[in-house]
């Protein structure tokens, strides 16, 4: 481990944070509720801390793979830290563990909340809140397309890159350039959904906020009762298209941006995702419809903006899609555990790795039926290499292995099992709310700091698709030696 | 596929199904309760039916293994077909579909039922009903171990045989002398368990009741309050004890009776089955000692009976464990899953498939920190060949996918989620109870006819570790090309 090279590298991230935190400045400026203090003192720690850590000598220059997953890793957990320190100084979250859930929420992009009252919070706090998505949004856009690719270490983007047609090197010809397209037609996009909420009448404060949730793909929302509060239709599909659209793969718009419309629709990720979004709402609407919960309009509206917002692993609510019957429930679960595509701002398992396992299933059974056959997994028309299915499947057991090990822990707190569960599904996926206790009325407040630990690791871990934070925790990795 | 061939087996079958049904019409005899003309019908039926498929003609003797997972699959519905026929015939159960539920339950050694009240029926019937388990849990050793590896088709069964040291050959030098020690081994161990059971002073009837359960892992009493009626502590140790073997790979016995000791001993697999057994315990003890449900020596039987009957997918019960908190009750659902040994009795994933799970998924971790060194998985010393691996990883995730659209399926009934997970948890890993409604005081009584019709279909292929059940339903098996 090169840890001076580490501590430098997170000296970056730390000011990069401090610089992140002055719109959030300005905004209570603007609305003088008294919390622009805290936002100074915030943006000076953090600087001093940044600056300290980024003057660390540097003695070696050997930097591996390891190293900078545990940069990753690592990073998220300080900007958590140094996030949460303006909840802390203004006195909105006062307990120290709750404004780290509360930050590793919004960066990790998905949205549970430990807060009971949401509206009555000064505005420059909801603003750095709802922006945490935003920067986190972006993060997560650079690290899967831009920095995996780069080092070379992850064969999920090598397999992302053939399974779209689309090769890495053409998106990627420098880590630099890359991440700037990124960043701009993520900008644009998010441009564009705030002018739109404009339009429907959305106040401009609101419908920033509504965009940074959507963009991230996170949730937090300024309302308490989320974007149900507004009773805009307008909105809702508008926020409805643009979390769809945020959980698609960015390299499609690339795709786009290069003329390859053809490419775009080929794709078969987006084929699965777009199937599984109609799907489930053409069932959830047929039940909805037919208990007599909703009129058929209402029921598509409802199960609509809900299958969008929780398959993109965002978790906005127009209504208590908790009292809704078991079938739809159930349909809701599975999709979050799906997630969005690889390469969005979306969480989850991600639909490729879903498509992967569902036709290496398959090809099991193919296997002996017809023995002596050749059976390859295709995806985009090329053969996926075995080793990927391999990892991909490693992958997803890991994820449930995650999964288990902490609901058991958080299964301490005594609270009911469909809580228990959902609590650890809606985290480890970054989706926000769950069921029960953690539903979209509900909030994450009355769990134990132990669970709030589990639940801060399973945001990250889910968010950083599992390997940095395993890395992180692997003494393995902190060994000296290099075999 | 060789329809004659496959009908002509299935004959065979339904004969030697009437012919285990003498057993239980001179029970009726005996006690006389007026339920011996139903199986005087059964059994004459079953004959008739059998001998007309028996007599069909061979063209061909082409049989090729997809032939034969058709027959082993039809085979198990049929067993159930005609041994639902004593039930219905005596009025003990009128509905056909809940009886062909029961039988199902009853060969596939899950011991779900449908029945609100057991005491009140013939003896005769409940004895039949027990019997469905013996002869199921044989015929699924047969199977694993004589039938899977003779054909050659079962990587699974392969896979086995490397992990535990004694090669398949060994075991296997003809499949029917395979299938003698197999029988041999079993029916000494049920004996010695009865013989135990009546040492404890339990009637000999219900000890060959529950000595059935225990062998087959399946689950069915005599008794509406199943073991805890007895209020026997030495009994419930007996039934402990046999489950927890019964839960054994049965090559392991073979093992030792070739005198290879040490070989049992080093198994992985029980090693992780004995492992996972008393770690339940402790945690489950602690749990229900220190929130004062029970008294320290009271939480210790409860907690060892039920997670032995669970993991090894018996499911008797000596205690409402549906009334146990959060945490004790998570922990039995995921042994649940985990299953007993394969090549045993019981039901689920199997241990095994389990630690080549962890192994693959610690193998990723390891290759991104450590890229350049060459990653195997070992198994009882030996590399686990990756194909192996890569079916084991499909496996799990077509076991999954079933139990996901299974549950999908049954939450139309309209029952709250934790009911609707458990009851295909309960059903597709053959436990038997899960919680809430299908808890260990519960049954499967209201639920609808299709839900049932799935439950068989998870019972089945569960048992029949997926793959015939799959191939069944699957177009391109009963496609009459050959590639």
């Amino acid at each position: 481990m090169n840890f001076r090279m580490i501590a430098k590298s997170l000296g970056v991230v730390v000011c990069i944070e401090a610089l992140c935190m002055i719109p959030s400045l300005v905004v209570s400026l603007i609305y003088g509720q008294g919390d622009a203090l805290a936002f100074l003192y915030s943006i000076l720690i953090s600087i001093a801390a940044g600056l300290l850590m980024y003057l660390v000598k540097i003695k070696s220059k050997n930097f591996y793979a390891r190293d900078g997953f545990v940069v990753v890793a690592l990073g998220w957990i300080l900007l958590s830290f140094f996030g949460s320190l303006p909840f802390l100084f203004n006195g909105a979250i006062s307990h120290p563990i709750d404004a780290f859930f509360e930050t590793v929420s919004g960066f990790t992009t998905t949205g549970s909340t430990i807060l009971r009252e949401i509206e009555s919070l000064p505005k420059g706090i909801l603003f750095w809140r709802s922006f945490t998505h935003w920067i986190g949004g972006m993060g997560v856009l650079v690290f899967t397309l831009a920095i995996l690719p780069s080092v070379g270490a992850s064969s999920f983007h090598i397999m992302k890159a053939e399974a779209t047609g689309p090769s890495t090197e053409k998106l990627v010809p420098k880590l630099g350039q890359t991440a700037k397209i990124l960043y701009t037609i993520y900008t644009v996009m998010t441009a564009i959904q705030v002018i739109l909420l404009l339009i429907a009448k959305m106040p401009l404060y609101d419908s920033l906020i509504h965009a940074f949730g959507s963009a991230g793909t996170g949730g937090f929302s300024n309302r308490n009762l989320s974007v149900g509060a507004y009773g805009n239709v307008a909105a809702e599909a508008i926020i409805t298209v643009f979390c769809f659209l945020f959980g698609v793969n960015f390299s499609l718009y690339f795709q786009i941006l290069k003329g390859n419309i053809r490419n775009f629709f080929k794709d078969g990720e987006l084929r699965f995702y777009a199937g599984t979004v109609v799907t489930a709402i053409v069932f959830i609407t047929i039940q909805l419809f037919s208990k007599g919960l909703f009129s058929f309009g209402e029921s598509l509206r409802h199960s609509s903006f809900q299958v969008v917002t929780l398959i993109t692993t965002t978790g906005y609510s127009t209504t208590d899609f908790n009292l809704w019957p078991s079938f739809s429930k159930l349909i809701l679960i599975t999709i979050m555990f799906f997630g969005a595509s690889a390469g969005s701002t979306g969480g989850g398992l991600k639909c490729i790795r879903v498509v992967l396992l569902l036709k290496a299933a398959r090809r099991e059974v193919a296997r002996i039926i017809h023995p002596r056959a050749v059976h390859t997994v295709k995806s985009g028309g090329k053969v996926v290499d075995e080793r990927i299915l391999s990892e991909t499947m490693a992958f997803f057991f890991i994820y449930l292995a995650i999964f288990v090990v902490s609901f058991l822990i958080v299964s301490l707190d005594g609270k009911d099992l469909t809580s228990t569960v959902t609590s650890v599904v809606a985290t480890i996926s970054n989706v926000g709310p769950g069921l029960e206790v953690v539903g979209p009325m509900g909030n994450y407040s009355s769990f134990s700091d132990l669970s709030k630990v589990v639940f801060s690791f399973c945001m990250i871990a889910g968010r950083l698709e599992l390997i940095p934070m395993l890395i992180l925790f692997s003494p393995q990795a902190w060994k000296r030696v290099s075999i």
